[in-house]
Order: C-alpha cells, then sequence, then structure tokens
C-alpha cells in the first residue's frame, strides 16, 4: 500500500456515514451499472463520469470491480481506471472527502487494491446457493471463506470494507428467499469487519410490503446505520421500496447515473434505480442527498451521447424531452 | 333517465366505497388513459377491454367521456360505447355491482347521461386558472358554475358523482399552485354533492414531499374517504406518492391498465400509474385490491396488440420480457 495514501484512523473503519437528516447515495453506476452494459465506455469517458458525478455532489461511488475481463468484458480496465481516480484524488481534482470504493471479490483482487491504495473496498455474497453456484462459482459458504482472507487483509492495512448481499427478495431459480439465511448473512458480513451490508433486489421484485418483512426482524437485530438499500427498478417498485426502507431507519442507498444496467434491447431488464429519481424523491421531501439534480441531469444526457441511447432515468427522460408537460423552471 | 335502471337509495350517494382493509382501484383506462392516445381503438375493442377488467376483478371504471369529438377525438363514441355496456350489465354480462361512470363536462353531457341512464358520472375542475383555460376554455369560477347545473340535475336523478381536480400539484403554465386554493376547489366540489375528489397530478410532478403537504391540512377538514388519488408517472415518482397518501390514509387511487396515455414517440410523457404496478404494490403489502394480477397483465398483452405497441407498465413489461430475471411462478 502507498504511503501516499492517506490511512484512517482504526475507529474510523466501522464508524456510520450518514449525519442525522441526510441520506447518502453510493454511486453505483460506475461498477453494477456498466458492468450489466453489452457496451461500456473506455477508460476515458468513465473517468470523466467519474469527475461530472463529484461535481454532481456524489460523495461515495463505486469505481470498478478487478474480477477477470474474461467473466465481466465490461469491467476490464478497472485497474487503470481506480489508478487514474486515485492519482485524481491525490492531486486533490477530486475531494479527499469523496469515497471511491472497488469491488474485490478474492485475495488476487485484494492485492490489487493494496498495491493501488484503495481505500474502500466492497465484498459480494447471495442469499440463495443456486444463485451464488451461477453467479459466482461457489457455495455461499465459500465465498464467505474467500472473503475472510480478503477482509483480514483489509482490516489489517485499515481499508473500509462495504457488503452487498445480493437476492435478499427472491431468487430467480429458487423463488422466495428464506428471511432467516438472509439476516444469518448480514450477521456474518457484520462479523466480518463490513461497515455496511447492502441489502439487494438482485431483480427488482420486492415491493413495499416484502421490504418491511425482512427490515422489521433484521432491525431488531442490527442498527440501521449497518444497512443500505440496493434495489432493481425491473418492476418499477425501487422507490417505494427506498421510501419504506427510510421511514424504518435506513439512510444508505445504492443508485445509479440514469438508471444504468439496462439493456437498451430487452425493455424489462432493467437495472438500478435511477440516482435522479432517488434525489428527486428525497428533494421533496426535504431531505438531503448532497446531489444536485440539475447536474445529474446534465450528466445523464452527456452519457446518453456516449452510450449511443436514452438511459431510463425517469426524471432525465421528463427533463430531457420536449413533449413533456413540464413546471415552470424545469430544463426545456 | 329510463326506468330500468337500479336507483340507488339517496343515502347511497355519498356513501364511502371501500371496506376497510381494502384499496379501491377506479380504473381510467378507458377515458383518461385513452383519451390522450393518438390511436384509439374502436367500440368494439374498447367493449371488450372494458369485460376484460372487469374479469380481472375491476370494480369501478370510467368508461368514456360525453364531450364533443371535435374537442378530444380518442373520446369519439363514448355514447355507444356506454349504451353497449350499460346493456351488458342489464343483461348480467357485466355485475351489477360494477360502477361504470362517464366524464360529463356540461348540461349537455348530463343529457346524455340522463337518457343513457348512466348511475355515475364524474366532472372536473383545475387549481391554475391558466389550465383551466387552456383545457377547457374556461375560468376555474365558470367551471365551478357549470358543474353547478350537472350537479343538480345528477343529484335530483340520484346519480353519484365524482370530482377531479387536475394540476393540484402543479402547473405547467404558472408552475407552483396554491394549496389553499386546492383545498377551496376540493370544498367546493363536496359542496356540490361530489361523493369523491381525485386528486390529480396532471403533469406528474409530485413526489412524496409533496403528497404530504398537500395531504397533512386537507385532511384536518375533509375525511379521508372523501378523497383519492389521481398520480401521472411522468417522474417515476407515482407509486411512493400513492403510498405516501395510503399511509396518511387515503383509499382510493386511479390507475389506467398499462399506464395508458403515454405517447408512444414522446419517451417523457407517460399517462397514468398502471394498473398493474398499483396491485403490485399493494398485493407485497396484503392489501386488497379486489383485482388479479396476472389477469391484468394477460389483458394488457392482449391490449398491447390492438394498440400495435408495448404498453408501459413496468411489472407487464417485466412478466412479458424474455429477458427479465423472473421469480419461479412468474409468466415466463
Amino acid at each position: 500500500m502507498s504511503q501516499k495514501v492517506q490511512i484512517p484512523k482504526k475507529k474510523d473503519l466501522l464508524t456510520p456515514l450518514v449525519s442525522p437528516g441526510n441520506v447518502r447515495i453510493v454511486e453505483v453506476g460506475l461498477r453494477d451499472g456498466l458492468q450489466n452494459e453489452s457496451h461500456s465506455p473506455d477508460v476515458k469517458v468513465r473517468r470523466e463520469l467519474l469527475h461530472q458525478l463529484v461535481k454532481a455532489g456524489a460523495q461515495s461511488l463505486e469505481v470498478g470491480a478487478f474480477v477477470s475481463p474474461k467473466w465481466v468484458p465490461a469491467m476490464a480496465c478497472s485497474e487503470e481506471l481506480v489508478e487514474a481516480v486515485l492519482v485524481d484524488q491525490k492531486n486533490k481534482i477530486i475531494s479527499e472527502n469523496v469515497q471511491l470504493s472497488v469491488l474485490v471479490p478474492n485475495e488476487k483482487g485484494m492485492e490489487t487494491a493494496l498495491r493501488l491504495g484503495v481505500q474502500e473496498i466492497a465484498v459480494f455474497a447471495a442469499c440463495s446457493e443456486s444463485f451464488s453456484q451461477k453467479n459466482i462459482n461457489c457455495s455461499i459458504e465459500e465465498s464467505f471463506q474467500r472473503f475472510d482472507v480478503v477482509a483480514k487483509l483489509a482490516t489489517a492495512h485499515q481499508i473500509k470494507i462495504r457488503g452487498y448481499l445480493s437476492t435478499c427478495f427472491g431468487c430467480p431459480f429458487e423463488g422466495a428467499v428464506d428471511r432467516s439465511l438472509v439476516i444469518e448473512n448480514v450477521q456474518r458480513m457484520l462479523d466480518l469487519g463490513v461497515y455496511e451490508v447492502s441489502l439487494g433486489d438482485t431483480i427488482g421484485v420486492a415491493s413495499a410490503g416484502d421490504v418491511e418483512r425482512l427490515l422489521h426482524p433484521l432491525l431488531a437485530l442490527v442498527p440501521p446505520a449497518r444497512l443500505a438499500g440496493h434495489f432493481h427498478d425491473t418492476r418499477g417498485q425501487a422507490l417505494v421500496n427506498i421510501l419504506k426502507a427510510y421511514n424504518m431507519g435506513i439512510t444508505s442507498f445504492d443508485a445509479s447515473i440514469g438508471g444504468l444496467g439496462g439493456c437498451p434491447y430487452a425493455p424489462g431488464a432493467t437495472g438500478n434505480v435511477a440516482t435522479e429519481d432517488v434525489v428527486y424523491l428525497f428533494n421533496s421531501m426535504g431531505v438531503n442527498t448532497g446531489l444536485n439534480l440539475e447536474r445529474l441531469v446534465q450528466t445523464n444526457q452527456w452519457l446518453s451521447q456516449h452510450m449511443g441511447r436514452k438511459l431510463s432515468s425517469r426524471v432525465s427522460l421528463a427533463n430531457l424531452s420536449k413533449s413533456t408537460i413540464k413546471m415552470k423552471g424545469e430544463m426545456s
């Protein structure tokens, strides 16, 4: 690990990140979003996207994944991108307060993270065996054994760890997922030293009632500051899930600019909830996200040109469409 | 009014329609939905659509509008359609418990409603002068004077009246709308004998905070059973608005099958929230809507073929798309 990278004090590793009255949006467009796109833009465009998102107020961003490009071609050059933006941060082009994280699936990825001086990593596990096998080619138990190695290395080097739990609300192969297994996996991740577990609705099947049924028993055991919501918008329910989770005390949510991750040729296959749509919701509630909606819409517009298609954020589409009836003051 | 049409007892005219633990979905696809479509299907298809919706469990449906086809070409033949479905109801092809209503803008339309034996009508007014002028070519005051005549005729003939208030959350010409004017117009409609006022977010600009800010003072004056929510999904916020309104006590919501009302050539210009998406939300919460989601998705599929395009319900799109990762048990 480079000595030039600021090392956080040990106590910081598990400090909750959201001030009272605020919501933290973790921008996952560059990783979870782009990884599902058939044509991911090159490093130069991804770096510029990160800069634009930071200018729009993003404080937490996932930059890429140290996975094999054979498995996830869209994440190719993550190393080059991460190195570049860490230099940008060292040179104060990106504020040192901005949290940049990288998905790290195994020890090899962790070694890359250490070499580059990454200050936050993310690990992931599934809540159904079939999904774990098909997605990362190992059992849930084996995935936790891998994370154990990764987490020990990270903690020893004072690197923060965020955890993703996928298929928390349903598995495409097994159907309903046992909530007690989800709760057990959350606990297990926290035991590894993860500061926050992001509960993923990987196939976008949950709605408000499902969120309540999972969070009710979970919050009896785990403080809300240790949990985040990660909702895909496949059935248009992501925002109600966020509202429900927020009303139950969750204040950290993943989102991706423009709802990146959808496939333009498959209308039903959508990505994460769009950052713009989440910010629109919280703006109306007077809850501070730190993000500037107008700049996000402009970033969407810029990125759409690079992607060669319209991105799926409803707020951006409404703002950029000439045919939408707009409120006075909206962009036209 | 035909003597063969069942005349409700006077006290029924203002009785709330939703049993405890239930939510009432008013299906407005045939009117508010289709009226905004550039190519509205013919009477035969609209009649079949109504039958399918009733089979899917719809209990309250708006059938059409007695307006001039010069102004609203898509509502042409409303008279023919209403006559046909009232005969279907007389012949028990449609249950007598199903509420069929027609939008009636003036005395002339009311005379048609009386002649056909319509049992419920809807009237509408705006909350901003500019919108009232551009939409119905008269001031808010003049529109209420027209309704006064219509309402007196309806009440004298024991016909239920539902009221639509448009631009409750914002006007495309004036911007923000004064909440005290919205509250005043709600009260004015109730004074005309309207059993329920549907609060319309005509341009789909509201989100959860806006709903709370309007409902908070309104519910101090008006019981929730006298109010309904009518949310357009332009910025993807319709479901959070419904969830917020439901949590504040509102149990009646307008929705249109497939989210009808959008323009296929203008991605930002969407219609009402889709019935399927609303039912998906309430199903997850264990709240009974009386509607069968699978049948609604099938109706969407059938109607899409007639409309020659995919309709915008997110739940139906996910269900009908081959590429969506589905839960076990979902249609594929």
